[in-house]
């Protein structure tokens, strides 16, 4: 089922007071060392400190009565699992998130802190998604997917259609719009609201080295599934296969997707905290990384949209990385 | 010579297209933390990453051609030398700047990534004032103060123009607006602006333990000069006395002055960083410490306003602080 720009304006009326509608910000001093305009659309400033509790409202609010009543359940390595946990709580449902044990610790205490119940996997050798359906059949409760779900897709799409409005109201033609890719959700929403409302507008996904799955599927013309053989830094966006929905919206609207080192992702993480005083988590920073790196190739002289989609980094980590351990 | 609600206009008319209007932001997690709305103006999203460079360009941007060719000279622990450099550098005028040798690495950094030119001084044993005047003097340069100039509070009193400006537009009456205060240069502008557009709203400050100059100045209803015997996290702002230009408007406008320690400007760090993803300095975060420790009094039930001063801190420094170390 594809998603219209219809349901991205619908979810923008569920999110609307519900999700802030974070500030599109600028840098000269980025400005001045990309070489190009940057427009920041600061998703680590939303609740939850990312954009994931967009999609995880707009899809909760849907439910029924008797569906809110008996729970949701969703399986998240942190960002969707706070989302789905804060939407929950909002609209008064028992949430029950199944969680890997390694996720960051910061991420855990959130979660927890909203009020859901965790149940924690092991990464290796647990089916993460056969635990979460197991769960939710015995409760009788509705799993949320963390991206392939148009109404997930369509609340995440939301970013795109602030940051291409914001743009306007600041008279900026964007060239460009750069976001994360794991799973596709914020991308295939983003890229559903700005095809629509400036059609001209490239869009450029970053990917971390060894979770190149979209790259690869779109080079393959399907959706490959890789067998990652390494970790990454970036937790957010370790998806092994773009999603059934979001996949062909990818392949329909991407001009390109970088991929991007560990090395470039804390670089970009010690950019964000020194120049633009900004906390980025690992895969939050992707695309910052892949435009420091000279990685974003569409589009190469207005504007670009910067979407940093989450801030959730255990203090341990960030101060590694902001001290200059890759 | 005292400032008018039109020099912050005439500021804010100077500054449009050259300083960032800042975003007013919010966190309904921080709301839930205090018990009441918070709205946050980070000044750390700022050109210089610090208020600073907008009272150093109104300044500047006052000058003659001939006064611009001649340069500028300022005395600073850091925030100030950038924006002035800055502002040097954008007006075309060579900058010299007097900074103590234990200035943050990361404000020494910048100061000179901004073109200028820079004299250590020691803090224990040299007169910073005396060192620029007499450099001045040789080279026929203008010394700029680091806030008892009235240009330099106006440029700061469009902080509280936008800020209050930004509530208005959010519908939301500001009962109380909380800044940092070093000299009261940041304080003096906005409370000019705020008492203009909204004189219901109180104002109420924050010094760090042992450079509570302003509120003793206060209590003592003339100027007190401190000879402070201890160090404080807060490097931004260790002045040992308000301002000529800057206390009386502080007299007239403030309820009061709350008094933080390290350990709860450490903690507001800590809290700016989990759960804002702000990086905010020492200095720029005594007012949300204020905040968190039930330490601002006025106005107990409306929104505050709550200025984040500055976020120019060095990384190891920062590390140690979100590590849990005060």
């Amino acid at each position: 089922m594809a998603i219209s720009f219809a349901d991205v304006q619908a979810a923008a009326g569920r999110l609307a007071g519900k999700a802030l509608a974070t500030p599109l910000i600028e840098s000269p001093a980025l400005n001045a060392r990309v070489g190009r305009r940057v427009l920041i659309k600061p998703e680590t400033l939303q609740r939850v400190g990312a954009f994931k509790f967009r999609g995880a409202y707009n899809r909760l609010a849907q439910l029924s009565p008797a569906e809110l009543r008996t729970g949701v359940v969703a399986f998240s390595s942190g960002n969707h699992a706070q989302g789905v946990a804060l939407a929950a709580q909002l609209l008064g449902a028992p949430a029950l998130i199944v969680m890997p044990s390694d996720a960051p610790a910061v991420k855990l205490e959130a979660t927890r802190a909203y009020g859901a119940e965790i149940r924690l996997y092991d990464r290796l050798s647990d089916d993460r998604a056969a635990i979460a359906a197991e769960i939710a059949q015995a409760r009788g409760a509705l799993v949320v997917p963390s991206y392939d779900d148009p109404h997930i897709i369509a609340g995440q799409g939301t970013v795109g259609l602030e940051l291409v409005r914001q743009a306007q109201d600041l008279g900026a033609e964007l060239d460009v719009v750069v976001t994360p890719i794991g799973g596709g959700g914020l991308m295939g929403g983003v890229a559903t609201a700005v095809k629509a409302l400036s059609p001209g507008t490239a869009l450029v996904g970053a990917e971390p080295e060894g979770y190149d799955d979209t790259l690869r599927s779109l080079q393959a013309g399907r959706r490959l599934t890789l067998k990652p053989a390494v970790r990454t830094l970036c937790d957010a966006l370790e998806s092994p296969a773009p999603g059934e929905l979001t996949f062909p919206i990818l392949m329909r609207t991407l001009a390109d997707v970088a991929v991007v080192s560990d090395a470039e992702v804390a670089e970009a993480m010690r950019v964000a905290f020194a120049t633009l005083k900004l906390v980025v988590e690992p895969g939050g920073a992707a695309g910052l990384a892949a435009l420091l790196a000279g990685k974003v190739k569409a589009g190469r002289d207005g504007a670009v949209g910067l979407v940093l989609s989450g801030g959730n980094v255990d203090p341990g980590v960030f101060a590694r990385i902001i001290g200059g351990e890759a």
